[in-house]
Parts: structure tokens; sequence; C-alpha cells
């Protein structure tokens, strides 16, 4: 019979982490907590480095378009631009095919921070690959692509 | 050049979806609303799924030990225990070695209960496996057991 536990560690988590979901949710928990601290010089969180990478790739798309696209509510995605605007790493002009609409572009500044950001991104990710090994990193790129658009 | 999109299906996310980071916070929020929707018919989120079978596999268990080992904070179980008290599906006993703590363990409901979670986690586990495939799901197991335990 199992003795009472005092300490965490030693607690039985075998029906837990048999299952993926779990997982790739103790997977998001770290990754969440190491991009923030180290993006933190940036004051830049996930959901901002999300919109600033898919408008430099996109320039001049619609708000819609950017909340479709990243799966964020369209109330979610208009004070994020608001917070980015304010900085100065994004602006939003008139938008060609619809004048009710903005086209969204970054800003001279906006490119200039973003790719900082992309190198501390990539000091992150490093450090995924450190957790779970190059090819594991690899597989679970291949694995979790089909979760990559909503 | 790149035209203005107007529906996110055709925006370009090439740099986030070469991100494995960006790929696991995509792959939770299906996740966590899949898991949702299949058990809300029991009224159990993942936190109390997550609970109630670290008790059942620990039985007798200190809160101390039940939180650190799920990594949640002292503060954020014991209103989730209250929860599952209230419902009978938990009680609290005096701790064997330590007075001041509370030993956990299951209700004969609370074991009834889980089993059904059980059986519906299975249905969730597997539309998991449709999304990546068999082989997929088997090397994400591998991948990030890593993360398993806080």
């Amino acid at each position: 019979m199992k003795q009472p536990t005092e300490a965490g560690a030693s607690v039985s988590l075998e029906r837990l982490t048999s299952l993926a979901g779990y997982l790739i949710r103790q997977a998001q928990v770290w990754v969440f907590q190491d991009f923030n601290a180290t993006l933190a010089p940036l004051d830049i969180h996930p959901a901002q480095y999300s919109i600033l990478t898919v408008i430099r790739e996109n320039p001049g798309l619609s708000q819609m378009a950017l909340s479709q696209a990243l799966g964020i509510v369209r109330s979610g995605v208009v004070p994020l631009l608001d917070g980015l605007e304010s900085r100065k790493l994004l602006k939003r002009t008139a938008h060609v095919s619809d004048r009710r609409s903005h086209a969204l572009h970054l800003t001279a500044e906006g490119n200039a921070l973003l790719a900082r950001a992309d190198a501390l991104v990539q000091q992150h990710e490093d450090r995924l690959i450190q957790k779970v090994g190059a090819r594991g990193h690899k597989q679970l790129i291949d694995i979790l692509k089909v979760f990559g658009r909503n």
C-alpha cells in the first residue's frame, strides 16, 4: 500500500503523465514563463510578438484578417493594437479596398524592435531545444503544425 | 509584393509556425477547449480532473504535496478542494503525521465520477490522436514527458 506522501516530488502522476493533453498543458506553462522572462527586457508578451510578426509578413492586412489568423477575438486584438500603436511600433492607415477598415503596418521602430525580439525568441527556442533535444524539437514542430492555424 | 489580405486563412504565419513554442500554445488552446467541451456533462475542468486523479493515485496525501506535484500555488488549490469537497467527491481527514495538515481521500462518489471522467478524457485523447496521428501522439508523450513534473 502506498504511504502518505509529504513532498510533491514523490507523488505519483502516472495517469496524468500518460495523457498528451496534460503534457501539452505543462509544456505550455514552461513556454509561457520562459518566453515572458526572455522577452521582459523588451516588454513584449507572446500575443504582441505574434501580432508584430504577422504584420511584418503581411503588411497592410486588416484588423479582422489579423484576428482571424491568430484566433484572437477582435475585441481582444484592438487593445493590443492600441498599445503597440501608442508605442509607435505600428501604424494604422486607411484600407485600400475598405475605408471602414484599417491597414496595419510596422513602423521603422516596430521593425527594429521586432528584430531584437526575434533574437531573444531564438534564445527561448534554443532553451526549448535543450529541454526536448534537437530531434524532439523537430518532431514537435512536425507533429503540432496541424494546430498552427485556427 | 504581397497583396493586402482580407481573410485570415490567406495570412502568412511562416515565422510563428516555425516556432515550437507557438505551436505548443496553439495545441494547448485546442486541448483546453476540447477537454472542457468533452467533460462538460460532468462539470469537471482540467485542474479538477488532475486533482482527482492525483488523490486516487496517492490516497492520504497532503494539500501541500498535491499543490507541489501539480505546480499549482496552494492558495489556488484550496478553493478547488473546497469545491470538490462540497460536491462530496473528496474528504479531508486529519493527517497521520502532521495534525496541522489534512489528508485527502476520494469518496465513493468521487471514485465513481472519476471513472466516468476517465472515459470522457479517453474520448478527448482519441480526438487528439485523430489530429496528430497515432505515431505523432506516442512521440508527443515521449518528447513532452520532460514537462510532466514541476
